[in-house]
């Protein structure tokens, strides 16, 4: 068996109630295939800020740093949404250890578990079949170029900004992932208006060169926007930058069935840090009806991605479809039009799961 | 009757195709309620490259500031597209012409037509009564602020940036609006991290307390970007900066069936231009296959906005209800599972309409 230190940031809202259920998960599953994961917690976000002022105390970043790979939940508050001028803020936390642990490469995939056809605003017939990889850059773009505020406050601005290397290491990312899937590449910009799409675009063109083998389309971001709910099979692997990523991966979560259900992957240069793509839901945190399943499936992707244990990660995935299958459902996924499905708290259907993997 | 001078920019692609059916439904009408509208073309984007180096020349904004009026198709060109590096480029033309008339609030209503509720990729009963009106601020952020592009061609930027009386000034129209219909308003953002952004909630919160009748709710840009999808009857009027109106509208256009249903309204200082929302789509330009109602829908806004004629609009917008009700569509709005549909091409479907005005 393998030995890794995990490290779970459960963060704020509902981050704390479906965390708990990744972890179970990955204890259930170090205990049936006899690994042996050791976890640690640490603090990030708005619980952190109230706990020691910093929204990622340099204790956790240490935490993080001796970790194997890091579950994390959600971040972010009511209050700092409702007051702008908050100077220290809880998704600083978050962006700072993605810079700090240079997780470069954010990976979403988008697949419909085939029991939740029906639990989507679209389409079943557009959606059947859908299965789509997003790469989304994770360190650059407006995220992290210089922000300015004037002294009279009022004018405010936040640079945009691309280097070459930071295009190239995310595009060939994506697209050696798109040569082991169907050899499709969809890259997203705003090239017709915006010099560092213009950057991304040149760069996407000559990287393109090294894969002949993989079918490259260059897209807008509006007209993006658009072709993924018109037609989201066209897809297959999508790069993109931090914010169109940010973007269009919600968008794309209706092409799921909804937002609990899906997971994400944050690597590059060494550790890697799993996520639901949800955020921190203040209006039904601390109610235990929060949907596990994201979290669930961010510590199968820990397993497949940092761990290399394809069979278990398989297992967990299996365990969610046969908990699907077997009609239980979280309020976001419930079918409003059938009365078969058992709907349930975070507890009972994270549970669920577990029964299922024994 | 009401004299009037109206400046026609077909511009590029299939701009040119719709754009004279927008300007026939204008001439019919005037002859219809006796009003008398004079007609002046000018050429912009890569038309006009190509005929004078320029994608806005001078006599094109000079005419253009001597018009009551500008009814303009679609810019771009695949040439540009595929060579990111080309110095002078079609979109700076329609930037310019932006820019220079002062048309800081884009008017984009999302609102489906009864007879369209099966052509979308949307379930009929998540779309049934979704009635959305956009305000995109378009003469700032992201697509205005200074663009650099290092000697070594590495690096590029572009400054997203907002002063507060930009910010002021839509938030205002959008409020205005908002009073006349069903008093909400979304404002979209992503003040968790953006600068820019939280410059745009202080200033929205400042001016709600204008409009207490209206109620107001902020909504981070990937969160929207979900909720369009999911639950688009929860939106009454929604204003966003230039980027995310861009995207969101794009995306919203499945609201509405087809992207080639849906017209826009840029207006401010004085002058108002219309144009559809959708592109030069030049894979489908010269083919006479692109649906001409987004034109007819933008001329309807402009006897509407710029001329006071509700009567004369309303009665655009009856005939192509007519033209839909009697079956006629368009290939983008054709319903694949109904054999009762009749499609034809452009100038056929603007027929159509032209008869049913008379
Ligand atoms: C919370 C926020 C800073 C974050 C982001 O915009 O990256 C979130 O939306 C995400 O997608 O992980
Ligand atoms: C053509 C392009 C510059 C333009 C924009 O991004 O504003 C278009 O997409 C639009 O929405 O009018």
């Amino acid at each position: 068996g393998l030995e890794k230190k995990i490290l779970v940031i459960p963060g704020d809202g509902i981050g704390q109630e479906v965390t708990a259920w990744g972890q179970k998960v990955l204890m259930t599953i170090a205990k049936n295939y006899h690994h042996t994961f050791t976890f640690e917690e640490g603090v990030m976000g708005h619980v952190a800020i109230e706990a020691t002022g910093d929204p990622l105390p340099h204790e956790t970043l240490q935490k993080a740093r001796n970790s194997d790979a890091i579950l994390f939940g959600a971040i972010g508050h009511a209050k700092y949404d409702n007051d702008p001028t908050l100077k220290v803020r809880p998704e600083q936390g978050l962006l700072k250890i993605r810079k700090e642990l240079g997780l470069y490469a954010n990976l979403r995939p988008i697949k419909l578990f085939d029991e939740l056809l029906e639990a989507s605003s679209i389409k079943p017939e557009i959606l059947r079949g859908a299965d789509i990889l997003f790469f989304r850059e994770l360190t650059g773009d407006v995220y992290f170029g210089e922000k300015m505020r004037t002294a009279d406050r009022n004018t405010a601005s936040d640079l945009m900004i691309y280097h070459r290397y930071e295009v190239e290491r995310i595009a060939r990312k994506a697209y050696d992932a798109a040569r082991t899937r169907r050899k499709k590449l969809c890259s997203v910009d705003k090239a017709n208006v915006l010099e560092a799409s213009r950057l991304w675009r040149e760069v996407l063109q000559e990287v393109a060169k090294e894969y002949p083998d993989v079918e490259t389309e260059h897209m807008f971001i509006d007209n993006a926007a658009m072709q993924l709910i018109k037609d989201p099979k066209r897809f297959d692997v999508v790069v993109t930058g931090n914010l169109f990523g940010d973007i269009l991966t919600d968008e794309a979560s209706q092409i799921a069935g909804s937002m609990g259900m899906l997971a994400s992957a944050s690597v590059g240069d060494s550790i890697g840090f799993y996520e639901p793509i949800h955020g921190s839901a203040h209006d039904i945190a601390g109610k235990g009806i929060a949907n596990p399943l994201a979290s669930i499936l961010s510590a199968a992707l820990m397993l497949d991605i940092s761990f290399g244990l394809k069979t278990e990660s398989q297992r967990v995935i299996k365990a969610v479809e046969a908990t699907l299958r077997q009609g239980f459902r979280t309020m976001d996924i419930a079918n409003k039009h059938t009365v078969n499905d058992c709907i349930m708290g975070t507890d009972a259907m994270g549970a669920k799961v577990l029964e299922n993997l024994n």
